[in-house]
């Protein structure tokens, strides 16, 4: 340990240097003055004046580093573990990310996920948290899952959303009937089939999860049919890096225009998060408008619109299945686009009820649910 | 007008000349079996043969252009007013995106606009679509407005969200109340200061409006603060462009945690459109944990991190009030930050009804009372 001018330099055993500035220290000491029991930090970084110094800095018992501050009567105390789980150089930084991903990876999936769809069961996850943490992990991991066993009564879905989030209402309502309509305002209430499709790109924030849950089920035809953008996507950047480039900095309009409601939102077809990776797909031609690219530019934008497009009809990405009453599935709506086949609305009814919610929330649940999974075990 | 192998030439009276691609052209062709009459597109743009080419093209009248489609027994026709107005040259798209601007401005203030607040009254925007158009006018301009008149009894900010949006529900409830609470989970329910901030930012999405309805106001102290975190984004960026690009690029966490919920989200406190254009703030000093920045790079991002905060603390920025029962503000979470200077809760009551909302139900509702009040001029 060695006190520099602006850094406390810490020498770990396995020969490994580490040096934290003095201004970092200070504002995340451990102490109850500094950071609230519930977490919340009590002080204003802002107030720390930027050339703090120690005073004195004491190493203790081998595994724990007091420091003394100039000009304030603080001592901030840090365990050797708190240090090494903080080390700042960029390898440690890349490794603690790492570490995220690898405990809470995402499966990409294809046609071969038929076989073995996610699914849960209504009366399960009500009744224990052991079965309801794994049916939302497999919401997390897959991005989607089905459940089967939901009492083929309207409003059912308001139930299975109370058990892990909340419901996202919008100009649809809190519920919707996805049922073939006299002048429907969205074909997604004629009897048309739907190539797989994100719901509401046009809205920001857009609905990160929807449901859909099946009360009648008579009609012929009318699969469902799911696709993971994220793996179409991660297929198109092996084809082409310039089509995923081209997708995910061109932005488009997405537009939805009723008697009552009128929402636009411009934004990518492929989203990135400030790590570069793909967090979002928005795809939707129902209500993408006229493209604003430039005459040079067009051709080449068409292409990857169109390839990426035939991708997302290709059956070899597809998991397809119909629903039959009492069936709900649910997808991330950033994640998993969802479709289905024409049906014939003569033929019998085909009668879904729909809802949107957040991920913020099922992730939360989720949390807590693994969180308390780990301290009954402990 | 000239066909050539892969676009059609329109020449302009003022000697502009335009090429339209056809593929663009059919996949924009205002027919209704191509675009239903809800503006729907009904065509699958991936089935468009990317070579199609038109059998014959005729001027008519001057101002209308027919295009017969070769292989396809179908008829484009475009007006001139259509053509023009999606013109692809780069100076044409952005002049679009320009008129789009100007159409619709943001307004960035500073501490000149306590003088001149935005304001509705309750009663007003109630009975009528106009004073309704106006408050939603303001919100959209000036990231905030406040509503007076509105009956101090719980629960009356639902009927408020319900004259342009839906409520969005999160672990806090439909609702949620801010007073001095025995073991909070969070210092907004402290008499504490609290530095003006946005909220809910280890939240994704985000919440993109915030309502407070003041209930009860008889402690002293606890004035209301208001920050415009655009206007201070772009002083910063005058003052220091490395700053501003460091503050929009790096990643940090944000989290909350209590026993039932478990919530984080990694993302820049500045964040960025796909045009580059700042579209969205995210400070809060209380829920933000250790930077994860590497050592060399953490003194510069401390320094930005803290101008940052000091202009936010700046009075200079500060629109200031102290609300009264009745009243209640609303303010885009994303852009305008808010605070309040700590109170007596010995002295008297200080209680304030919370809840929060989407900016996208908002700009939906004010759409079409814009579209209502142009077509009643006409």
């Amino acid at each position: 340990m060695t006190e520099n001018s602006d850094t406390l330099a810490v020498y770990w055993e396995n020969g490994e240097i580490s040096s934290y500035p003095y201004l970092y220290l200070r504002d995340n000491c451990p102490s109850p003055s500094t950071i609230h029991s519930n977490g919340q930090k009590l002080i204003e970084t802002s107030a720390i004046n930027p050339a703090i110094k120690p005073e004195n800095t004491e190493l203790r018992n081998g595994s724990e580093v007091l420091i003394s501050w100039d000009g304030e009567a603080h001592q901030s105390l840090f365990s050797a573990d708190w240090l090494y789980n903080h080390r700042l150089s960029k390898a440690a930084i890349a490794e603690r990310r790492q570490e995220g991903h690898l405990s809470a990876p995402l499966i990409l999936w294809d046609e071969t996920l038929n076989n073995n769809l996610p699914a849960g069961d209504y009366n399960a996850i009500s009744a224990s948290d052991e079965a309801l943490c794994s049916w939302l992990e497999n919401i997390r991991k897959y991005g989607f899952a089905v459940l089967r066993n939901v009492p083929a009564q309207p409003g059912m879905i308001l139930k299975v959303v109370e058990l892990f989030g909340y419901i996202r209402e919008t100009n649809y309502g809190k519920l919707f009937d996805v049922k073939t309509t006299v002048n429907p305002n969205n074909l997604a209430f004629t009897s048309l089939g739907l190539s797989a499709h994100t719901d509401n790109p046009y809205r920001n924030p857009t609905p990160t999860l929807q449901l859909l849950h099946c009360l009648q089920s008579s009609a012929a035809g009318g699969n469902s049919v799911l696709v993971d953008a994220f793996k179409v996507i991660a297929d198109l950047k092996s084809h082409s890096s310039q089509m995923f480039h081209l997708l995910s900095t061109t932005p488009v309009n997405f537009r939805f225009e009723d008697q009552h409601d009128l929402i636009e939102r411009t934004d990518t077809i492929i989203g990135l998060d400030v790590f570069g990776e793909v967090n979002a797909i928005r795809f939707n031609n129902r209500s993408v408008q006229a493209f604003e690219v430039e005459e040079e530019q067009m051709i080449a934008f068409y292409e990857a619109y169109q390839y990426l497009a035939k991708m997302i009809d290709d059956e070899r990405y597809f998991v397809e299945f119909k629903m039959e009453a009492s069936d709900l599935f649910i997808v991330d709506n950033e994640r998993v686009m969802h479709g289905r086949s024409a049906y014939d609305g003569a033929g019998g009814e085909r009668f879904l009820q729909g809802a949107y919610a957040d991920r913020d929330g099922l992730l939360s649940k989720l949390g807590v649910l693994k969180r308390n999974a780990i301290n009954q075990l402990v």
